[in-house]
């Protein structure tokens, strides 16, 4: 906060408010606050254990983790450091906008504009330079235009297909495929294959 | 898998076992599905909805979109890829170990060989090289002794009594605090202050 206790957030106040801690401090952890939301955005596959939905929260930490394992011998030429915050921060518009499935595409196209404005509030809770990079960031796996960007969205597309085939469909609610019937996965992962 | 179909994790039959990749692709992906069950470890605290406990794998997931915010201002001799990967991988070993709250410190002390031996079977899932690694860096947080070690575990401190602070006790069953009443909040955050 300031000493002035204005909100930094458009006014609204925040459980931050009475913080002992300087603007800049204060916007940073705001943001934190802020995205600490994306843990109850629910998407459509279950948990291995089946238990309950994943959060969005934590699709994007095993996301995080899967360049760690994937990136050295399937993009050697992405910079690590790039794709897992890439992958970190690129679900979080979803805490506005909502996740939206990847076969529903007429939602898709609607939302485009909705994730764009959610991105701009959110990333304008930082420090103005932190959030312009960040939005830079998010705009860049939106874009898939360079090759850090496409390995990000290769590993997300491949992470729910593995969670289905792990389970035998269990992720996905019970219905069961094998691999002969979901070419899907076998194209997600040509994506890592040399 | 390999031709050969032998599973690579001591034996234990994998369910990906069928997929048309090599060795080295079967050990990453192997690796990442035995790390999605920390999705199915719960913390004290809840969300900050209060809806349900929050799983380790969020709170990985919120640790690591920290230093993106915090590391700049707060840590700026740190290099940010490691004290992110750090905190992505930090609590794998709760998997087999279950998560212990900070206060119980006679559970701490006996679930350190435990921890230590979860952290040597699950990246041994992975290429050794890979493995190595990110044993090493494990081991680097658990010892504290570098400057990305003590941010991280910094970073580890403050998350929950943030949320703690945020929800008004919400966080963590509604045991209602003020700053006032918590010290350690101040404490934390006194880290992050130049």
């Amino acid at each position: 906060m300031g000493t002035s206790g204005v909100a930094h957030n458009g006014g609204v106040s925040s459980p931050l408010e009475e913080l002992p801690v300087g603007e800049t401090t204060h916007r940073q952890l705001d943001f934190l606050l802020a995205s600490h939301r994306l843990t109850s955005v629910y998407r459509l596959n279950r948990l291995l254990d089946g238990s309950r939905s994943e959060s969005s929260a934590e699709h994007s930490w095993h996301l995080a983790v899967s360049p760690i394992a994937l990136a050295a011998d399937h993009a050697p030429g992405v910079d690590l450091a790039t794709v897992v915050i890439m992958l970190l921060i690129h679900d979080l518009v979803e805490i506005d906008a909502g996740d939206v499935p990847i076969y529903d595409e007429q939602r898709r196209l609607d939302i485009v504009a909705e994730e764009h404005r959610a991105a701009v509030a959110l990333f304008a809770r930082l420090p103005p330079a932190q959030g312009a990079a960040l939005l830079s960031l998010w705009r860049e796996f939106e874009e898939a235009q360079t090759e850090a960007a496409r390995f990000a969205r290769a590993v997300d597309r491949l992470q729910p297909l593995l969670l289905h085939w792990a389970s035998d469909g269990a992720a996905w609610g019970g219905r069961s495929v094998t691999v002969r019937q979901e070419p899907r996965l076998i194209a997600a992962l040509a994506d890592f294959l040399p």
